[in-house]
């Protein structure tokens, strides 16, 4: 079975206009790195359900991307984390949702799992669990960061002027996440956020919803989503990936562009990386863009911002 | 548009030896309580929304069912509550988790339906929600029950003594729901829930998860789910159901009922109710039984609780 990585950095892109050359430069090699860790896994034969964790473990660690260490904050100061994955062999599957405290929730997210319990846990409850699985801890400065700040800040400040709303697609919303299929072609699906911008404190997204920004089956795809989560829930966007492909025989790419292009009718903007059996992996947006890459047999690493050719780069 | 109102007042029913005839007459009432309530608002020509809505509302007042007054209580002996509503017209859905406040979850639900934005919510922030709509609160007390808490004490000793799981349905889960159709030929679905007796603080089942453990869609169906909602989750019990009808064609009875006997397949033990655009609906189970009624068009009530004949009542 071929083994293939894909991430995505969040549907939460900078405006190709205030997007420096030094910035793109980071934001791909951040890309690289965490493909480049989950894909040395999956080369020695390692399972997707632990690629994916490791790849989303390096996005949440890099404060570029809103997930972990650089997540957003609530239009209350705080941070309130959500992420969930899942195993496609065995639908498998662990979820926190509204935490702050282990440095990596998506290890969180895999002790829910790992208890083969209760699939989704919050609150005080959902520290419990991670603190009895030794995972390491931070105190909220260590997520904060001064952009992240200076974003809320300013995005306080146009709700308090009454002025529209014209933030790039980065600071309203971001997410992390990664699909993977292994040498046994079994499927996995990761994804882990900050939420939005100034969000309501309270709110929890898609990212936690299993179906909605996160699914996984090996008979069908793995998905993980990143964009204004409500409308992804409510038309449960990765379950009707996998729905078409298994009961009316659309392809992998026909069903992922077809529910982004339906998604943005209803008022979803944001993209998705979707990964079947075989074959490629479909990363798809209906916004300005989205911080995306994937690697496959050869190693060769694939990342793009915008909708320009991916940069192509050596393991 | 004929219209049709479905119930449940949870998959978790006392055994048959168990149940004796005047409680097995007060639930049948219970229910045809639920069924009145929520068929007046119908008949007058009020939304499949507000009917679903007012159903619950009586369900939960009914300290005979898990939810609002007469949940049941988790193993640090608190209160978490879920609730969920959907409008099949424009896929608005609202959801609250792990509250314990407002008198009726379902209602803080629709608050959150009615801000039009963030779909689900928890914690504080949630109560918040339900504050500002100025809905009626109660304390702690209102919703205990002692049968609930004799259920937890039973259960807490059960595990400190290494006793086998020997509990009833009844004692293991339920929910309330409810299905509408309304004049318009709109459907709605909700779903409210105390949880699992003695269920891990901090755990969120299927209830407030849209696909999973509610869902409504006009062009195919509403559904309410009861039971292991975890199974119910990972299978997107609820959203399949859906998925099945549109992309291959299936009857909602077919659908519904090969669900219903998968989820059983992956452990899943529980019931459902669905209702489609036109049509009976279906109240199915793969356990010893299911509080449920339903009521079409000429107003009959028909209820039942385990595999006998519905018990059949004039409005």
């Amino acid at each position: 079975m071929s083994i293939c990585l894909a991430i995505h950095g969040g549907a939460g892109t900078l405006r190709q206009s205030d997007l420096t050359e030094a910035i793109a430069a980071a934001r791909h090699e951040g890309l690289r790195q965490a493909l480049r860790r989950g894909f040395a896994l999956l080369r020695q034969g390692g399972s997707a359900l632990d690629a994916v964790t490791e790849a989303v473990m390096e996005l949440e660690d890099d404060p570029q991307f809103n997930a972990g260490h650089g997540a957003v904050l609530t239009d209350h100061a705080t941070l309130e984390m959500d992420a969930a994955l899942m195993s496609g062999a065995d639908r498998r599957a662990g979820a926190v949702a509204g935490i702050c405290g282990p440095r990596n929730p998506i290890l969180a997210a895999r002790a829910v799992l790992d208890l083969a319990g209760p699939v989704l846990m919050i609150g005080e409850p959902a520290l419990n669990i991670a603190r009895a699985a030794n995972l390491p801890f931070e105190p909220a400065a260590y997520f904060l960061t001064d952009s992240r700040v200076a974003a809320l800040q300013r995005e306080l400040a146009r709700r308090a002027s009454g002025a529209p709303d014209t933030r790039s697609d980065a600071d309203r919303h971001g997410t992390v996440g990664a699909v993977a299929r292994d040498h046994a072609g079994h499927l996995a699906a990761a994804t882990s956020t900050g939420g939005l911008t100034a969000k309501r404190a309270g709110r929890v997204g898609d990212t936690p919803i299993f179906g909605a920004g996160t699914f996984a089956d090996d008979a069908t795809c793995a998905v993980s989503c990143t964009g204004t989560g409500e409308v992804f829930i409510r038309y449960t966007a990765a379950a009707d990936i996998a729905a078409r492909i298994r009961y009316r025989g659309d392809s992998l790419a026909t069903a992922a562009h077809d529910i982004i292009t339906e998604l943005s009718q209803h008022g979803g903007d944001g993209g998705l990386i979707a990964l079947g059996p075989t074959g490629a992996p479909e990363l798809v947006f209906n916004c300005s863009g989205m911080y995306r890459g994937f690697v496959t047999e050869d190693g060769t690493l694939h990342t793009a911002i915008h909708r320009e050719a991916f940069c192509v780069a050596a393991l």
